[in-house]
């Protein structure tokens, strides 16, 4: 499967790929090295169109994205929203509180219905891990799991991979040509920092990040680590300078506000103390390391506002290359054949 | 009127019809005979586009259709939606809870305000009985009832009669000829089954059937059929076994959790008990008989899951069934010269 | 700088205007008369726009709308979004209590967000009076103030100025041509009655106003007055005949409900009685005086029913230009070169 064809200035998108036979996108791990890739060259080309002074191609015209948000969302939803409407997908969003789940239907009938108006693809947010899975099993619509409890949130994944493509593996020529195409993240350290335990973010990294070479560090307190860690393929440290040693990439975790004060954590001010990043800690990572937030961030808990605006930071190249990678995604599910 | 051209590939849409007068939906009973197989005609165009690989046509480009749900919906604001989508309408959403009326307008101020900014077609749920009527007279937009408390739904009783007609009368040849176009639902019997006195759509159904030639019969305990129900047509039974003898079509309405154990009804239980629909029932209706609900379903209330899932329900047919049709509808109001 | 050109029957948009220098519309007193005047003017152009059969032009095709509203609005973020759509925009809406906000986020972080999923206009609505201005000196996008706390609205004093224009100073030809274009509000004479000191309508009419040549007046109680109102170039009245007398335009603003009963004023019909615009005292205006009010009225309150709906009144006119005016805006921020 190729995917590297750039869509010249008449908007000619990328032609079908043959060898993307996912179904739906569940997991990061499901995603093998050569469907990462593709997705993230693909993502290339839509970057490069959000770029332009006219962001909107006609590729998915007559096809229809809905947004099933049982959560609150900012980024995620508006990401894939603008993905599927610079795309020229009739896109709609759903939210929980007022979908028909209220009523008491269960999520499968919810899913059916939506899937009986014939939409291309449903991206779907839930409370519940493993809910992606359940109803993607049962039903024909395309499902891209856009966060499923603490279990997997895989565009994150895929966007951070990217970022951290671009920012440490190469750039795009002005010409659009070469660079980072067709390349991994072969032999980079990821230091991914924080409650670990519950995070969708880092449960989807780890998968893709391996799969694409990089070597992965968890970094937090023993409380917030799983208890698989090593066995996901990840080194433990519960340390932060002794974590960050030598790493070209830091991922800061965000830290849900409800959890701290809780069982798992003392203070938000503690957590700082011990686990927040700030220039002090960075300067253990590499020279030219980046420093990576999926957002939305607590400034002054788990992140420094000097290092979250830094020029070592890429927090808003993750943003931006979300809608290109969902432009991707969407269009390799809906469009690719 | 005649509406049963059908879309060439190039996307004309259906010629103008030039008797549809009607200025708003409001009541399934406003229309005649003619009007309903004219807009199931109509709706059989737009089910054809509803299934292509390019689901949008340019028919109402310029076009504006405003949702207006005072009540929460998944299904009928996210049709009518995507409705206007594939229509190339702009079509924007207002919910209750966000609108000026939670800063005290009246209702009529909004349906004007809103007027004024020049839509062609208002989809309007409220909670009153009577709500769009009231509108309806005081507004030069074209209104259409999706839902006005206990009383009407009437895209609903299109969307069911489409349904049955493809199902029970014929169905449409590949070639997109022949079949049901022109037809209506002569000598078939419907159930409606449950809570008939709350339900806007048994209201709006008894009307329409009546009028395409269908024979109506309500079934469900005496605190929940209208006094009225005779003299709106249909024959009553408070058993089951008894009223879906023979019946060609059985159609469950949802009861609605809140009027569970309050002074119409025992328990939950007790309802599946004596009126859910379950496979021994269904066996005294006919041997073709299908199934229909206009969800969302309380599975093992009114009605088993086997049942809702079994080769006899049509009620995700009801659902894509409900796009095609309210296309129709727009196409009708705002297109049609 | 000129606007003037009207659109072709081919949609073509007015050409960019070379001084249209701001970044963002953040408060009415930035704008120069010519600014201001450049804004009228092309809105007319989208005024007749609004009123074809096909309301919809190609202009910013490929060019995204973000609505961000943290307080509730039926009326601007439906006029913003129609706008956007009108003009062929990728239009999202975000609301406050969906965002990542309610996370904790800082209101500058979910900004930069947004801008790098890169929109090329921001409209928002905020509780926090200086919150439009905060953002914007921190972003690079556009944006446009929909509401800033009692501080300023200025699209709202755009489509005011609009509508009295058209009103008292001339009409568009049926042609299209001659008219109002050019022209200001010289020598009008404008009564804004009511809440005055929490009014973000009355703040940025007030300063438009005077920018057009229109003379202002304050009616309302001490209490609703700002003490600084005679700075600000307006003439204070505390009685509604005193002050009405020969007015050309009658600008009544909506009492607040939740002002009522407070410390500020007694009771509505308290209010009514002495402040509340009625036939009686509207007689103290000019014969030809036109009435206007920002909406959602509160009839029976500040405005009785029988003015709201009568001849005089400009109120669903109002409504209409909204639409226009925020094309213009639109076009001027994003499109204008």
């Amino acid at each position: 499967m190729t995917a590297t064809v750039l869509l010249t200035p008449s908007d000619r998108p990328p032609p079908s790929t043959r060898t993307f036979t996912h179904r739906h996108l569940l997991s990061a791990s499901d995603l093998s090295r050569e469907d990462a890739i593709a997705i993230l060259d693909a993502a290339e080309t839509f970057f490069e169109i959000s770029r332009r002074s006219v962001r909107k191609v006609p590729t998915l015209r007559g096809k229809t994205l809905i947004n099933l948000f049982f959560e609150n969302s900012t980024r995620t939803r508006t990401s894939f929203e603008l993905a599927g409407k610079r795309l020229s997908m009739d896109t709609i969003n759903i939210s929980g509180s007022s979908s028909s789940t209220s009523k008491g239907e269960t999520l499968l009938d919810t899913i059916q219905t939506l899937e009986a108006m014939r939409p291309d693809v449903v991206v779907i947010r839930h409370a519940t891990s493993g809910s992606a899975h359940y109803v993607a099993s049962r039903t024909g619509v395309h499902v891209l799991n856009a966060g499923d409890g603490t279990h997997e949130h895989p565009s994150q994944a895929l966007l951070d991979a990217f970022t951290i493509r671009r920012a440490k593996i190469g750039r795009l020529g002005t010409d659009g040509e070469g660079g980072v195409l067709g390349l991994g993240l072969d032999g980079l350290v990821v230091a991914i920092c924080g409650d670990v335990l519950h995070s969708r973010v880092a449960r989807s990294n780890v998968a893709l990040l391996r799969t694409l070479g990089a070597r992965v560090r968890f970094i937090g307190p023993r409380t917030l680590i799983p208890v698989a860690a090593e066995s996901l393929g990840a080194k433990v440290f519960h340390n932060m300078e002794e974590g960050l040693e030598g790493a070209d990439v830091v991922m800061v975790l965000r830290i849900q506000r409800e959890r701290l004060e809780g069982p798992y954590l003392p203070t938000s001010r503690e957590y700082a103390r011990t686990f927040g990043l700030n220039a002090k800690r960075l300067a253990y990572a590499q020279h030219d390391a980046i420093v990576m937030h999926p957002g939305p961030m607590n400034r002054g808990v788990e992140i420094d506002g000097d290092i979250a605006d830094g020029d070592r930071s890429v927090i808003l190249d993750q943003v931006e290359a979300g809608v290109a990678v969902r432009m991707a995604l969407l269009w390799l599910f809906a469009g690719g054949g």
